[in-house]
């Protein structure tokens, strides 16, 4: 067999593995939406059969071989060359999937599914002594794992990869570090403001089903399209693409606020926007159709949601639509005056409902920290001690219990070390793309005030969802802004926009 | 290996194709509810591997040599044990799975998909010659597959017993035959009534929303359960269940008439109690878990939809309701006439729109035109034709076009000979089963005028549900009612109902 055709064959191959996994995405979509709640456990014996035979087939010694002679042929000497960027892609994959020992992945499967059960009941009753014997274990577990991966420099990256492929704890470290002394002054400077915003202007009576209406509006205008798409209510909302032509988005409804629905429906739709560019249709079941990493695809939901969605001249152009549907709630209020409402900054303790300002500073205690653990710094049983001392000192209020603080998200129970950061890299990524996007279309921001949000989403296209997983993050960066991931782009934005809104 | 591991192995070997099935069954779902249109490229890509996935492990010779050792066992000694039973089943999906040549497989698939294509085409122009030479094709291969399949008596008993194990032909036509000339016989009576119902009082404005209240009310009332099934809307109404506490159905909604919507879910449901009665917990993936036929399961929604939905009783208990819900259609309108009404029997062209009494004519028209077919009696260039002979002379209306005529059903531009006459097996299964419940519950129909179904269904569950595939059709009516299969029954329960509404 000469390289080209193992190429091809492994093709095939992956192509399989990736109906599997659309199947079981459309699977886990029905479980969160329509799915009848006795369906459950049955539900899970199909999501298992599916993963067993997505595993078997990706990790067979068959996909090695075929693995090894196509890398023997000269594709990498053209390194972005679609065989290139597909086979270093799939070579990460394959010796991922193969590296744990089985024994490890049934033990951390079973563990994490004891830790979650545990972790719902401590954050019931607020008690995060019952759950630490679990977490210890899930936590040795993880470096276990990590271990098994490998690593340079230090543990925690060798977990950092698996979410942001080539990202470096040293680096994001040192970007966050800057970002974390920045947020804690302009949240310093945010309480002292001498003006601040009127949050009941968002927080009256919306009708559910006008909301939708407009969300709906919004979604389309920005590019969604709901011939390939859907946008359906669940409790946690999110994003899934099921292979060509069909990416669903939900969100949920607060009949009390305006924001919640409509920046969660925006996020989203920034995710979908980001699946319905890659050219899937060529390239689908490759790692050239499908997204760089967690990082950049947050990149794309938080631009849409905030520097799209919070923006004054996204607001000139739908207030007064707003205002027609909402009238009840709208109709005396001023554009300034809702602009400002829809983006009060104020310290609080849940981070899926932090603001545009504090969000990271959420996300950068949890990186501390995980960090600090997988570097043996922090012990698993000084946990809760240490979450309730920095959250003191970034966000300014003291936390008063755990299910508040250490105990609120699901992920380290799940074994998801490693996750969070790209939630805040997402957000960097997000103002240094959109701050290059600016300097490309110097009408952009006034293109929206008149509905133009198609110059942005072609940029996009073109810079960032075209290249499917060409680049790594740091590299597409580095090729779309000329520069090298930098806090600057979000410190500046932030600072000008609530210098603004808080006149200072 | 043993015969009992060997049953084992088949046991769990089975489990997997069910669940691929039942993932299928998913997708299938999802494709005509609620799947964005540009999904449905990629999602046939889907449903092909899944299906090709289920061919691949079901054919396997594993499984073969798996079956042929299990059956060296004595099992069969107690020809209704669940071993038995299941090992009956395998060996008969076996051998139909087996036997027909893959380049025949091939053909049937290829020349279906264009046939159905043309015919879509065919019946916009209400062009039968345009259609006519896929036509030819589709029933030569059909002809090929029974003798394949290999037959004795007549080919067509071949095809039928695909969709209902163990029927005869022979036996079938006999039972039609009877049927029909005493259908003809009430018909007419019909035509010559004194009276006549108030068809005005069903076609009225009924707000859909309502309809889907009270749609969801009766469904509850005859036993579906909502934690384990839904109801959504689709153009083509169907019940799916997807494994262990999953039954779905659907509906449509007809904002100007109340029947449709109401016995069109009452029709689903009823296929929905049957899926929900087996006992999946205990056998699901084996035949134990499965349903007899199409034939039994369609006795099943016809029981439901006519025999319950469409008496006196079960209205007698809903009808205040339906009043309270539908104020200004019904409130003036006395039960009888409402009654009459939704019971109201006028020969028309389309099958799916039929009357409870006119139904089974179009059936029995085109059991005996595929027959004849098969028989080469008819040739398929004179199938237009005698389609409309036959069916003034069954119906009593002159067909004006083969739109309304031979071209209305998709089935056999899909291959589906066979299929029709489940239909009607359904309607006489349904009123024999129903007429023993009766004799064995003396206050059944009384019960339902106080809005107790769960007699019915509890005697369902009890002699029907409950045996899975255990006995064949046949064996099933005769062990439940003590009698074979009748046309008794159906006739007389019409002629009882129909007498009393026209006044004959």
């Amino acid at each position: 067999m000469t390289a080209h055709e193992a190429y091809e064959s492994l093709k095939q191959h992956a192509r399989e593995v990736a109906i599997i996994d659309s199947c079981s995405g459309l699977l886990g979509w029905d479980e969160r939406t329509y799915m009848p709640r006795r369906g459950s456990q049955f539900r899970a014996e199909q999501l298992g059969y599916l993963a067993g035979l997505r595993h078997e087939k990706f990790t067979s010694p068959q996909f090695g071989e075929l693995l090894a002679t196509a890398e023997s042929d000269g594709f990498q000497d053209q390194p972005e060359s679609v065989e290139a960027v597909n086979l270093r892609e799939w070579r990460r994959e394959y010796d991922l999937a193969t590296k744990l020992p089985k024994s490890l992945v049934e033990e951390i499967t079973r563990e994490t599914t004891i830790a979650q059960g545990v972790w719902v009941e401590a954050r019931k009753k607020d008690d995060f002594q019952s759950f630490l014997p679990n977490l210890e274990t899930v936590i040795g577990l993880t470096k276990q794992m990590a271990d098994a991966y490998g690593w340079e420099g230090e543990r925690y990256n060798a977990l950092l990869d698996q979410y942001e492929p080539g990202a470096k704890t040293e680096e994001v470290a040192e970007v966050f570090t800057v970002l974390r002394k920045e947020l804690v002054t302009l949240l310093g400077k945010i309480k002292d403001a001498p003006r601040k915003p009127n949050t009941k202007i968002v927080e009256q009576a919306f009708d559910v089903e006008k909301q939708r209406v407009f969300g709906e509006m919004v979604c389309r205008a920005i590019g969604f399209d709901f011939s390939a798409g859907r946008l359906d209510i669940t409790t946690h909302p999110f994003c899934s693409g099921f292979g060509i032509g069909d990416t669903r988005i939900t969100t949920r409804y607060n009949p009390n606020r305006l924001n919640d629905a409509l920046f969660g429906t925006m996020h989203e739709a920034g995710h979908a926007l980001y699946e319905m560019g890659i050219k899937k249709e060529d390239h689908f079941g490759t790692p050239m159709g499908e997204s760089v990493s967690l990082g950049i695809h947050e990149s794309q939901s938080r631009m849409w949601e905030n520097q799209v969605g919070r923006s004054k001249e996204f607001w000139t152009y739908f207030f007064p639509m707003a205002q027609g549907i909402f009238r009840d709630a709208l109709s005396d209020v001023a554009l300034d005056d809702f602009y400002a409402a829809i983006n009060d900054v104020r310290p609080s303790y849940i981070r899926v409902e932090a603001d545009e300002a504090t969000y990271n500073l959420h996300i950068l205690l949890r990186f501390e920290l995980e960090r600090a653990m997988m570097r043996d710094e922090i012990a698993t049983k000084d946990l809760a001690g240490e979450w309730r001392k920095r959250f003191e000192e970034y966000l300014g209020i003291p936390v008063d219990n755990d299910r508040q603080g250490v105990l609120q998200d699901v992920h380290w129970s799940a074994g998801l070390i490693g996750y969070f950061p790209t939630y805040s890299l997402g957000n960097l990524y997000a103002a240094q793309f959109f701050a290059k996007a600016e300097a490309d279309l110097p009408n952009l921001k006034a293109g929206f005030a008149h509905g133009n949000f198609e110059h942005l989403l072609t940029w996009l296209r073109e810079n960032i969802h075209v290249h499917g997983r060409r680049y790594r993050a740091t590299e597409l960066a580095q090729r779309v802004t000329g520069k090298e991931l930098s806090p600057q782009p979000l410190i500046d934005s932030l600072n000008t926009k609530f210098g603004a809104i808080y006149g200072f």
